[in-house]
């Protein structure tokens, strides 16, 4: 596939070249739009405008939808005011707030003076709504039907008004006062006797969001019922949009690269993919939480500085210092990174922290002993007897080993507990995950380190 | 909602406790399969049997694919002959070999037993595809039209057969040698006048997968193309089946959790929620790594030892070792991350490796620079001055300064050049990802550290 595109698009520049219009518009009007999306961000500045000029309509707005931020710009300014209207008549309403919220001031400008009163209208109520929420990705652009209607009725008026609704799939049931009160698939419209009402073949126990819910629960609510759309009402209950799969499946990644991002202490900015971000966005993302954990590390650096004289009397201890700071923060990442999948997948909630705990200090204390073991008899084996260390002596052994098991214990609860406690109290649990847990362990198992050492060792 | 659900049940108990079936069976019918599930989950192991029998056939069918896999091993083997073949008669083959991958070998038999001939050689068919391959997850239920057909003869057609598909709203058009040639949506059925043909409406620039594709460049395409479903071809581009998107989210989430997992060093092994596995399985999928990890800090552990004179010269050196192989690791995980998810989504691909290269090193620098700067202040300032520690003069802290520059820079390339190579030479890049690049960097960073100290203190 990706060689076809490559081949295709040396034909396309050719016969752009060589002024063969017709040709080309033949061949888009095969192309998907994604496909040919991809052709416009490769091709030449000055070229763009002919080739957009040569698609049809409906595929031309379909395509213009797919491109980057910056080719949307070149083409808009390129654009007639007619043009302009006629790719935003064809745009989804949903679409056509998604490009306004990516556009400088004075191209939204121009783009809403340009769009029906009407349109324009919707565009504004959706851009009320906060950013994240259910209301800000929904559209207001779907079919509406009313209970005493006949099957064969409902499916004269979607063939008559389907062109310009976003799906026809699931057709929303609402009473006089706009009320939801139910949802009926073409499928069993179709499967339906003509004269059977809608009343009769609706579904009335209907799953809806409301406006102002967080994108993450309509995605719990796709990941759950298997939906295509669903309907996002107000707090009245009025039906005022829906949100289809593919704009779910959108924020699905987003969500995830976030979540993978907070993992490893990049700030998540924009949606843009890597290649299209410049180095100062990249610096941006990720220079706050560097600065942040270098400072942080100075608690380590104290402990280490307090037990200097323990250190000094026996320095071999300063050996298994990465080890056992590694071994804490990656059991701590391992428990608290579940936990925050788990959390934003819905499979587990604040009240369940009891269980969790004794979960996973069961899990801490089968994973601390085997650790513990395999030191032991790695140090002995390996470090004294093969590398011929004598300072590693079963005491030094064993008070490496008594750490790690504390230590693996305490990084398991901390990291099931912190970001449990901190999804409750509304702070979002994956910002803190594993390098902050990582920072706390540093510590924590140093100063067990120390503690133990300087108890058996008498140092 | 989720309050419904808990008062839901408790009525469900009682009712089913006073053997109020009649009630019963009205109330499960107005619900989705997925809260039934949830029902299921958490009744007494008695009552399953007695409850899974109120419902209506296909809802029973359709709970049954979201239960979970005990409760599904429960109800089977309750079931009379009758009742299992009723359940597996209603079930989309898809799932029904979802079901199989997950049963032991004897409830596998019966299954396979009970299913009518046909079903049982799809099912089989589908059971060869190599696990997380396109064929693997497909269904070979959907609606197939001829070319010479009407939009009228379609629509009927549909009506007639559609009710065992598991979508009619893309149908897929073959030649007389299956091949696929193109495809047909309800909507656009719906909206053309009854005589059209087929071939007229009929898309024809088809973007299809090949059944031993993996299920991840399956997810790429819904990314890319918004399909709700997607037809699966074999090497002969024959139409054997099609991918819904409900069960490409499926697959989403799956992927998404993985690479999450693989980035904090948990070895991905079942789709279970957090709250279904044992203290066991979650051991491990967590100590093999732990152990590979704690082994491999070895070689830092060797580094410190065999700098062990200068680090007992100038044991303040020691205090610093926490932060930084902390900065160390957390540079390469952010790098290694985004790429890591960069590789995934298919932003880029190893031919960009010295663009990546070029921009992560440029990245790299001013990170590098600016951590070091705000060290040298910080350890003036605030080790030196505020917390009276004089050991730490000009020349530790430009020690230091000068290792965070190195390994900053060194770290980020590692972190976008490891994950890159490895996906090129066909190793999962995920796994590999933030624990592994600590580890090389815990042992960089201290080399280099141990270097630039013993050259510029001349210890």
């Amino acid at each position: 596939m990706e060689r076809n595109t490559v081949t295709l698009f040396e034909t396309i520049v050719t016969l752009l070249e060589n002024k063969k219009y017709a040709t080309l518009r033949d061949i888009l009007s095969t192309m998907n739009p994604f496909d040919i999306a991809v052709i416009f961000e490769d091709i030449q500045d000055e070229k763009t405008a002919v080739l957009f000029r040569l698609l049809p309509k409906e595929l031309a707005a379909e395509a213009f939808v797919e491109m980057e931020e910056e080719t949307q710009q070149l083409l808009i300014h390129s654009f007639s005011d007619t043009e302009l209207k006629e790719v935003i008549d064809e745009l989804y309403v949903d679409d056509a707030v998604d490009l306004i919220e990516e556009m400088p001031a004075n191209v939204v400008k121009r783009i809403l003076r340009q769009a029906d009163p009407d349109v324009r209208k919707q565009i504004n109520e959706i851009l009320k709504y906060p950013e994240d929420s259910a209301g800000s990705i929904m559209t207001t652009e779907f079919v509406k039907l009313r209970p005493k209607m006949t099957a064969e009725e409902a499916i004269k008026r979607i063939r008559r008004t389907g062109i310009d609704k976003e799906t026809i799939y699931t057709c929303y049931v609402s009473d006089e006062h706009s009320t939801l009160i139910g949802i009926v698939t073409i499928k069993s419209l179709l499967l339906a006797e003509d004269d059977e009402t809608i009343e009769n073949l609706m579904e009335t126990n209907v799953i809806s969001v409301n406006t102002l819910d967080d994108q993450e629960n309509v995605v719990q609510v796709f990941n759950k019922y298997n939906f295509l759309a669903v309907p996002v009402v107000d707090k009245e209950n009025r039906l005022v949009g829906i949100i289809t799969v593919d704009d779910a499946i959108d924020v699905m990644e987003e969500e995830a690269t976030e979540d993978i991002q907070k993992v490893a202490a990049i700030t998540p900015t924009t949606d843009k993919p890597y290649d299209k971000l410049s180095v100062l966005e990249i610096y941006k993302s990720r220079i706050p939480w560097l600065l942040i954990l270098m400072i942080s590390a100075t608690f380590t650096g104290m402990i280490i500085s307090s037990f200097e004289a323990s250190l000094a009397a026996s320095i071999v201890l300063t050996a298994f210092i990465p080890m056992l700071m590694g071994t804490g923060g990656n059991s701590g990442s391992q428990s608290s990174v579940t936990i925050i999948r788990s959390l934003s997948l819905g499979e587990i909630e604040f009240k369940d922290v009891f269980r969790v705990i004794f979960k996973e200090s069961r899990v801490a204390l089968l994973c601390g002993v085997t650790l513990s073991c395999a030191n032991f008899v790695k140090m002995l084996l390996v470090d004294r007897m093969l590398l011929h260390n004598e300072e590693v002596t079963i005491m030094i052994a064993l008070v490496v080993s008594l750490t790690i098991i504390a230590t693996v214990f305490f990084a398991k609860i901390v990291g099931c507990v912190l970001p449990m406690v901190l999804a409750k109290i509304g702070f979002d649990p994956a910002v803190v995950a594993s390098p902050f847990i990582t920072t706390i362990m540093d510590a924590l198992s140093l100063f067990v380190y120390f503690t133990i050492a300087t108890s058996i060792l008498h140092i």
